[in-house]
């Protein structure tokens, strides 16, 4: 019997979702590697992750079409991933358009063959980079589509418990569940140093800082994260 | 400028849909492969209907990952795609777990890297299997998810102009249309000679018979129609 399906990019958010889910029942883990500029990095960080919750059941799905597709700095590598600004308004050039439905249509397939009625996903608001594709009311309307595009009494359920959580609060969240924080990756940039440039290592930093705890994954120094309040 | 992104997967509601979209504006075509039985002879459809509506801008998106989750007759080989049976009432073995979704998302992130506005699947809820992902509800409640989960402003639609069709109806709009029905492929079982006796053969006959037209592929003979009303 598995309980719920979760999907484990490797980053901090995903760690902590996990530690959230697998207190809460058997669980299967599930990674998508859309071709990403990191994603031998962040498969390592999702096994990692999978090996300290002793999860057998894992999935890697391979959706590197969206790199075909393109339009994003993550997956094409002409468009640079620029130096994060923390304070800017409009959509990053990082934004992989739609790619939370590819993950999440992954994750409710496998949920429904396995019988599993809940699939997680680390997705934030509030203190995130503005991806239209991580707010709230995309995941309600998709959750409505998966309850009437999946078998009759499939109740399957999207879970975004970190959606509404402050990357500080998320931070003290994984130390106070033990997550193992210090096997996650978040950088854009670089698979062996954090740039500690990049909007999600200004995101990460900022989270560690906020909580007075340290980062334990190393970075290139030096880094200020104080450049973008 | 690209207006639309059309699924088409080679068979008969797919190649009318397309006949629909064309019409209106530029298109692009996607076809996509989940490592179903007779995927080889559907991308050869798929192909053959794009030349003939001279599309150039052509994408094939892999995602067999449907086939390690499985969970279907049409991508598990050790679930047998049974003899067709219209009158049945519970959800077929041929149901890929929310394959429509997977489907969707691939289009509408094309659609938003290529600026276009609509993507049109041509999904059927009537005279159909009876696929949960084939519903009305359920393109609804996804294109609300695509609305909230694309840049504001992308402004894509959920297009499904056979939802509401009869097979019959389906076949004449084809033939008013000139589309190239002899180039489709709808057989879940056999590349070559379509089987007439899937769900799939027997809802195409049946569609070809109300509408007073001879079907133009071959099929594997004899065979009776009317054994399933």
């Amino acid at each position: 019997m598995t309980k719920s399906v979760i999907l484990v990019s490797g980053g901090l958010d995903s760690a902590v979702t996990a530690a959230m889910a697998v207190a809460s029942g058997p669980s299967a883990f599930l990674h998508v590697n859309y071709a990403q500029r990191t994603e031998a990095r962040e498969l390592m960080a999702f096994n990692d992750i999978a090996d300290y919750y002793k999860v057998g059941k894992r999935l890697v799905v391979d959706i590197s079409h969206l790199k075909e597709i393109g339009g994003s700095a993550l997956t094409d590598e002409r468009i640079e991933v620029p130096e994060g600004d923390l304070s800017r308004r409009e959509i990053p050039v990082t934004y992989v358009p739609f790619r939370n439905a590819h993950l999440l249509s992954a994750a409710v397939s496998w949920a429904e063959v396995l019988g599993a009625k809940e699939v997680y996903i680390g997705a934030v608001e509030e203190d995130s980079s503005g991806y239209p594709d991580c707010r709230k009311d995309f995941f309600t309307a998709f959750g409505e589509a998966v309850t009437l595009g999946t078998r009759p009494g499939a109740g399957i359920s999207i879970m975004t418990p970190l959606i509404d959580m402050r990357k500080s609060e998320i931070v003290r969240k994984g130390v106070e569940l033990k997550a193992p924080l210090h096997l996650t990756w978040s950088c854009y940039r670089d698979p062996e140093l954090a740039c500690a440039r990049c909007d999600s290592c200004l995101l990460r930093l900022r989270g560690f800082e906020g909580a007075g705890v340290k980062d334990p994954i190393p970075y290139r120094t030096p880094y200020r994260t104080t450049s973008n309040p």
